[in-house]
C-alpha cells in the first residue's frame, strides 16, 4: 500500500533496529490514514464473508474499529489485563511478548465469539506472530472460522508471516519491511 | 443521548453494583453506535476549537478514533504500560484505579502534545475522575489548553463529575447513571 509505505518512510524512525511509528499508528493516530488502511483491508478481503473483527489491545483497537466501518461488523478486542468489569467465562491463551519480554494471558469473553462465525483478525504489527497465534488458539476454542489476518506492518525478516502462511492462513500485510540497516527502512 | 441510554437499558448488565457494557462499548464494540456517539460529541463541542483528542488506553481508544472522524483531528492515547517502542521523553502522571485497585502511571510522549494546542479529552467512563485528572495533569505539564471532557457514561453517584465541574471544566456526559438498586439502572 503506497500511501502507508510513503508514510513509514516519511515519519517512521528506527531506534536500536526497532521501527517506531508512534507518530501516526500506535501512540498518536492519524485517523485519515487509518481510514485508507481500513478501505484497503476491505478491498483485500472483499471476496470473504466476515461477521466480526477480532483484535488485541492496545494498538490493534484503533485500526480494527476504523476498518470495521467498511466491513459493517462489530469488533471484539482480546484483553491483556485483568478488570473487575470483565466476565469470568473466558477463552484464554498465553502469549510471549518479545517487546515486553514476558508472557501474558489474552482473554476474550465467551459471549462474544459464536460458533460458526467468520472472524477476521487485524493487528498493527506481525513479527514473530505470537499474538496472532494466541488469537487463533482462542478462535479454535470457540469453533469460529478464521477468515484471514490483516496486518498493517509485517516484519518480513522475522518468522511470523512464514510460519502462519505455511499453515495455510491467509495473511494480508499492507507493508512488509526488511531488517533496518544503518537506521534505514526498506520494503520487501 | 437517547440511543445510548436505550442501549444501556437493553444490553447493559449490573453485577455486584457495577454496570457492564462489554457487549457494545468496551470489549465487543458496536461501531455503528460509536459513530452516533462521535457525532453527538461533535455536536456538543461544535463551538469549540479542537486540535487534538487525547484519550487513555484501553477502552477510550475506539471511542476517540471514531469521534475524531467528525472533528478531523488526530488522536493521542496515554499509555498505561511500558513498551520498548515508546519514546523516553514523556509526560507522566500517577493515577489510582478503583476497578483494578492499584496505582498506575500514564504516559504521553512529549512529541505529541504541542504548547498552545486545544485538546479535547474523551473516555468511556467517568466515576471518581482519577484518570481524567491524570490526563489534565499531563495537559498542564505540556502547556496545552483543555477544551473540555467528553464522557460516554458518567456515574453520577460518584464524585468525579462534581469535582471536575467545580473546577470550571466543561464535562459533556452522554448518559449519567445513578447508583444501581437491585440490579436496575436509572439515569439522573
Amino acid at each position: 500500500m503506497k500511501l502507508l509505505k510513503d508514510r513509514i518512510l516519511q515519519d517512521g524512525t528506527v531506534e536500536e533496529d526497532i521501527l517506531k511509528v508512534g507518530s501516526f499508528l500506535n501512540h498518536q493516530i492519524d485517523v485519515k490514514l487509518l481510514n485508507e488502511i481500513g478501505k484497503e483491508f476491505k478491498e483485500r478481503f472483499k471476496d470473504k464473508k466476515v461477521d466480526k473483527i477480532l483484535t488485541i489491545e492496545t494498538s490493534g483497537i484503533a485500526i480494527a474499529v476504523i476498518a470495521a466501518q467498511y466491513f459493517h461488523v462489530p469488533v471484539v478486542f482480546a484483553r491483556k489485563t485483568e478488570s473487575k468489569t470483565m466476565d469470568k467465562d473466558l477463552y484464554e491463551s498465553t502469549v510471549y511478548s518479545y517487546t515486553k519480554e514476558k508472557n501474558y494471558t489474552i482473554k476474550v469473553s465467551k459471549k462474544f465469539l459464536n460458533e460458526g462465525e467468520n472472524v477476521l483478525l487485524i493487528d498493527d504489527f506481525l513479527a514473530r506472530g505470537r499474538a496472532i497465534e494466541g488469537l487463533i488458539d482462542i478462535l479454535k476454542q470457540a469453533n469460529v472460522n478464521l477468515v484471514g489476518v490483516g496486518i498493517v506492518i509485517e516484519k518480513g525478516f522475522q518468522e511470523g508471516g512464514k510460519v502462519l502462511r505455511d499453515k495455510g492462513i491467509l495473511i494480508e500485510s499492507l507493508a512488509i519491511i526488511d531488517k533496518p540497516v544503518d537506521g534505514k527502512i526498506k520494503f520487501m
